[in-house]
C-alpha cells in the first residue's frame, strides 16, 4: 500500500491520508480511526453497490450503525434531486452530526456526497472511496464537490475536503473498458501538465496493465494533483492549471448532450484543441501533438468529434464557468510538462484550433 | 459609526469589518474596496426591497454590473424553492465568480444568500445588510447560513463567511414592533449567557430607544457574537452556549408551526424554559427567573405558549439538530452571565421546566 498525505497550508488541522492498494477495502484498520462508534452511511449507485458495498461493510465494522443510500447510475443523477434523497434520507433516521457519510463509486458518486457532507447540517465528515480510475486520479482528491444544474454543469457546489481517500485498484478489474479509457485521459493530463517523465513513462501505457504500472499511475497522477491542490485550493490560480482541455472539454459534452462523450473523452478531445492551438502559438511542435494523438489512441480514447457549427461551440466555451470578465481562460502548453493560463484568445484562433477535430 | 474585526483564528485571511451606523446603505466608502468594478446582485424580498433597495443602490456605484433577486417575504419560503430561484437568476444573468452577492434583509433573506453564496459555482463573495434587529444581533455575524428541509429546520447549510457586515440603524426605524420585540429576546440572551453588566443595562430596555442606547445594545450584542464565533467557528464547544433557550424554542416552533411564533418569540419562551431547568438545579434563584420574565414583557414578547401535550413537545426537542448520541443537549445557566451546556437532563425535569409555560 502508497500512503501520502494530503496538507492543505491554510490550516494545520486539514490533512487528510489518501492510500492506494490492493484489497483496502476490507481493512478495517484503515477506517477505524474516523468510524470508530459513529453512525456511518455509505453512498453509493446501483451499479456499484452489488459489486463491493459488501466488502466495504466488512471494513466498516466498529462503526455505530450503518445504513446506505443507492443513487441510479449516471451523470444524468448527479442533480438536485439524488442530492435531496441523500437529504430525506438522512433526515429519517436522523443522523447526527458526528456521522460519517462514506462515497463509494465513480465521481458521480463523489461529488454529490461530498456535497451533500458539506452542507447536511452545515457539514458532516466523509471518506472517499473512489472505483474508478477517474474518480480516483481526479475527482476524489482536492476537495471539489459539486451538482449539476439544468443550466449548467458542476454550477452548484462547495470546496469540501474528506478526512481520507481511499483508492483499493481491486475495483478496477470490473470497471468498463471505455471508462477505464476516460480516466487515462486525465492521467495523460498530469503528464502533459506538470511532469515530462512521467510523459515519457505513458508511452508504454495500453489497456493492459500490470499492477505495478497501474500502482505507479496512481501515485504519480494523485501526487501531481494533491501538490497542486496544496499550493491553490480554492483554484484562485494554479489549480486552474488542472483544466487543460477542460474549457474546450466541457463545450464539447454541452454540444453533444452530457452523456454522449465521457468526461474523459471529451477532456481528450479537448486536450488536442488545446495542443493545437499552442502549436499554433509556436510553443509545441506538430510532432508533440502527433504524440498526444498516439497516446490517446494507444489507450482507446477518441480523436474527434462529430462535426457542429463552430459558432455553436465557441458560445457553448463561453459559457463555461471558468469565464472571466467575458473572456475565454485557456490552459495551454508552453511545453510538454509545462502549462500556463491564457485569456487572450482570439475567436480565428479558437475556431483554428477547434476545427482539425471535428469529422 | 462604529466599527470592529471580526478574525478567525484558523485562516488570517478571514477576518472582516462589521459596521453599525445611521446611513450607512448610501455610503459608497464603505463598498467600494469590495465591488468596485465587479458584477453586484441584490437578494433582497419583495417586503425590503421597495423600503430601502434605492438607498442601497447608491452605495453600489462603481459595480461592474448590479442586478436585483426578489424572494417571497418569511420563514416559509426560506426553502430549496427558493434557493433554486437565486441559483437560476445568477445563471441565466451569466453571473461571475467574481461577482458578489448582497443579502438585503432580514434572517431569512441573510441565511439564504449566504448558502447561495457558498454553493453558486463552489463559492462567490457575499456581504450582509441586516435590516431586521434579529438579524444584526444574531444571523449576520458568524458565518452560518442554511435553508430549511421539510423535515427539519436549517438542516441543509454551510458555515460560510460574509466579507462584510453592515448595520444601517435608519432600516430598523420601519421594522414592525412584533419583529423588533423577537430581535430584543437574542440582545437579552447575550446578557444572561455572557454580560451581566450588560444584562443590568438592559432593565432600561423598553420599546422605544434612544439612539445611542440602541447602537449600544447592537455594539455590546454583537460584539458578544463576534468574540465567541472567533473562539469556536465551528460549534464544537463554546458557539453551542448562544443556543440558550434555543432547543426549547425550536421545538416551540415545530409544535406550533413555523410562522406562528416568530422565532425570537419561541427563543423568549425556551429561555424562560432553561432558566426555570437552572432554577430547578438549584443555580438560579426565584427572583432571577423573575426578572427574565419581567425583561421579556418590558419589551413586548410572550412569557407563555399555547397547551399541548407535555411529551410531544419533548419528542420534538429530541429530533433538533443539537442533540448528540440521543441526548438532548441543553444550555442552561449557571448565573446571570455565565452559561453551561448539560446532556444529562431527565425527562422529568424537562416536564417540570416546560409546564410552567405553558397556559
Amino acid at each position: 500500500m502508497n500512503t501520502f498525505t494530503l496538507q492543505l497550508p491554510s490550516d494545520s488541522q486539514r490533512e487528510y491520508p489518501i492510500h492506494i492498494g490492493k484489497h483496502l477495502l476490507e481493512q478495517k484498520a484503515l477506517f477505524a480511526p474516523f468510524i470508530h462508534n459513529r453512525p456511518v452511511c455509505v453512498v453509493s449507485n446501483v451499479t456499484v453497490s452489488p459489486l463491493y458495498l459488501k466488502t466495504l461493510e466488512k471494513g466498516l465494522e466498529g462503526a455505530k450503525s450503518l445504513s446506505s443510500i443507492l443513487l441510479l447510475d449516471g451523470e444524468t443523477y448527479k442533480n438536485a434531486e439524488s442530492l435531496n434523497q441523500i437529504y430525506a434520507a438522512l433526515l429519517k433516521e436522523r443522523f447526527e452530526r458526528r456521522g460519517v457519510l462514506i462515497a463509494l463509486g465513480g465521481g458521480v458518486v463523489g461529488d454529490i456526497t461530498g456535497f451533500a457532507a458539506a452542507t447536511y447540517q452545515r457539514g458532516v465528515d466523509f471518506i472517499q472511496v473512489p472505483t474508478t480510475l477517474l474518480a480516483m486520479v481526479d475527482s476524489s482528491v482536492g476537495g471539489k464537490t459539486a451538482i449539476n444544474h439544468p443550466f449548467g454543469k458542476n454550477m452548484i457546489g462547495a470546496f469540501y475536503q474528506p478526512k481520507m481517500v481511499v483508492m483499493d485498484t481491486e475495483t478496477l478489474k470490473t470497471l468498463p473498458k471505455r471508462e477505464w479509457s476516460a480516466g487515462m485521459a486525465e492521467v495523460l493530463k498530469y503528464g502533459a501538465i506538470a511532469d515530462v517523465d512521467f510523459w515519457q513513462d505513458l508511452a508504454k501505457a495500453s489497456p493492459h496493465l500490470e499492477n505495478d504500472f497501474l500502482n505507479s499511475i496512481l501515485f504519480h497522477s494523485v501526487k501531481t494533483k494533491a501538490r497542486i491542490v496544496e499550493e491553490d485550493e480554492r483554484e484562485s490560480g494554479k489549480r486552474a492549471l488542472l483544466n487543460f482541455g477542460h474549457t474546450f472539454g466541457h463545450a464539447i459534452e454541452k454540444i453533444l448532450g452530457f452523456g454522449t462523450f465521457l468526461h474523459g473523452e471529451a477532456v481528450a478531445v479537448g486536450m488536442l484543441m488545446a495542443a493545437e492551438f499552442s502549436k499554433n502559438r509556436a510553443l509545441l511542435t506538430e510532432k508533440d501533438v502527433a504524440e498526444l494523438k498516439t497516446r490517446l489512441q494507444q489507450v482507446g480514447l477518441p480523436i474527434k468529434i462529430p462535426r457542429v457549427e463552430v459558432e455553436f461551440f465557441i458560445q457553448a466555451m463561453r459559457q463555461d464557468k471558468k469565464v472571466e470578465k467575458e473572456r475565454i481562460r485557456l490552459v495551454i502548453l508552453e511545453k510538454i510538462g509545462a502549462a500556463q493560463m491564457v485569456d487572450d484568445a482570439t475567436e480565428e484562433e479558437l475556431k483554428r484550433a477547434i476545427v482539425p477535430f471535428m469529422e
